[in-house]
């Protein structure tokens, strides 16, 4: 939700000869997307988003991202779509940062998603998951069970300023997703991101998934576990089962889960829940006081690790089970 | 530039029911006006501006700021034009704000403002003069010569802090301001913070003027003096006279100034020049350290200050003064 980077219409002019989107009319800065500088573009042939990456993004993933939506959009996928320049690259500079025009998507993101939102959201992230076939880069999930100690280690010694007997939760949480996460699931691009400010609707008709700057190689079930827990839990903290059914059985209209799939759910909702709750503690921790930066809950993820800890089957989260009673 | 106060589509949705604007399609939070949310809206009928009216502004101001927008509109100055609810009024509420739906000026402001273009904004300038007669609510300027003293009484004590002597200089300043300051010079609707990124630009074409939320009554040559300080010095400090040549013809192209206001201008320059010193200081010494609010150098105009204080005549500026030697 920041600016960071000013552009000259002098500048911006110039880079944009490069595309075939017309004449500039207008460009403002939007406060969207935490790590890069966003831009709306009015130009004579339309409205597009200029995005320039900050530093906080890796430029050698943006090949990654960039041909992803390509890939996606070419089979189908409402995604936001890199333009090319005329030299056939996806990727330009500006202001001296990688920079890339995107195709801009109409639609709002919705602040009070109900069951038939999630439904949609189910739908296409299994949509996602099949148009996600075929695409040949690769990039691992950082943020995946791996990636967690990591985090943790930087925020272990202070954690029990947050909430009391922290350390040792969040310790013993982490050591048990580690001796038990699933060797083997199908797998494939996963957005790993997939929360409401990540999917437009106009009215109730989904009009398109954004900001694929986590997606990467990891298990698709992990996805609908990331899914679950930001679309399916209510503000007070509690699971919203009819929420849970709608997100799976749309998923699943799409792309049936397997057996493996089905019994690894708790534990991935579990790892999911904890990777956000390392990078929300983490972030808490290290922001100085007074900077202008919403500074999201960690606890609100403590929440959800525990009620998933809780979980028995699959079966609890909504997910309609063959041959099993629900 | 920020967005202080966020919507949900629901709401947004139900609030532009009032509106002709057809049905909503996208809503982005854009980093514009410092002192109010804007949102930039796309409808099934265009591009709109939604303005959130923050705490800083003085929510009894807001008719005299909406109604001069529709008064000049009507007269043809191009600006942005407020549109009247189904009700016929131009405010409205928003998530407990007050709340206007503001047509979108295609344009760009000049990072890099030349010759030419302070010669459009010179003329613009004088338009907007001419068309804010008959406007008939009235606004004094709280930031003139008599709202100095207030200001500077807040800052003086800690003046020394950003430069050694400061205190002195400015308090001989401001007496001899307030005790100069002119009584009587033609005076109307002013807009009172014509900077360059309140005037769009398409190409080389002025394609509006933007963000009349400082205009109010006062001297019309003190807005001349306005864009001369904002306009015409380059960054090093000097004063580009070919720069102000362009805008004080453009502006006499449009409306000649009296002989009063031609005498009067050095001094007026003095004025404008300390006001925004003033406010600058002010935020400079205020703003907490670590807020991530860009904070302008007040002592970019201690520098135009000394240089008007050396100015003779308003020839110096480059204004033709009939049956002068320039």
């Amino acid at each position: 939700m920041a600016v960071y980077t000013d552009i000259t219409e002098d500048d911006l002019s110039a880079f944009l000869e490069a595309y075939d989107v017309g004449q500039l009319t207008s460009y403002k800065g939007i406060a969207e997307g935490v790590e890069n500088s966003n831009f709306l573009l009015h130009t004579t042939k339309g409205a597009y988003i200029l995005t320039l990456y900050e530093k906080r993004v890796n430029a050698g993933d943006l090949p990654f991202f960039l041909g992803l939506m390509h890939h996606l959009a070419d089979r189908g996928l409402s995604c936001p779509l890199p333009l090319p320049r005329a030299d056939g690259e996806l990727l330009g500079e500006l202001s001296g940062r990688p920079a890339a025009v995107i195709s801009f998507l109409e639609g709002m993101w919705l602040r009070k998603p109900e069951a038939k939102h999630c439904r949609e959201v189910g739908k296409a992230l299994a949509e996602m998951h099949l148009a996600g076939q075929g695409f040949d880069l690769k990039r691992p999930n950082a943020l995946s069970v791996g990636g967690w100690r990591p985090l943790w280690v930087n925020s272990e010694a202070r954690a029990d300023e947050v909430q009391t007997g922290l350390k040792d939760e969040i310790s013993a949480e982490l050591a048990h997703l580690e001796n038990h996460w699933p060797k083997t699931l199908p797998d494939g691009v996963i957005h790993a991101d997939l929360f409401p400010d990540n999917v437009f609707f106009l009215g109730d008709q989904l009009s398109g998934l954004i900001d694929f700057y986590f997606a990467c190689n990891d298990y698709l079930a992990y996805d609908v576990a990331v899914c679950l827990n930001s679309w399916c839990f209510e503000k007070n903290g509690s699971y919203n089962i009819t929420k849970g059914m709608a997100l799976l059985s749309g998923y699943e209209s799409v792309r049936k889960l397997t057996a493996g799939e089905v019994e690894a759910l708790p534990l991935l909702c579990r790892g999911s829940a904890l990777r956000f709750f390392l990078t929300r503690l983490y972030d808490w921790l290290m922001t100085p006081a007074g900077a202008l930066v919403v500074k999201k809950d960690p606890l609100e993820y403590l929440t959800k690790i525990r009620f998933h800890r809780a979980i028995v089957s699959s079966a609890e989260y909504g997910l309609r089970i063959e041959g099993a009673s629900a």
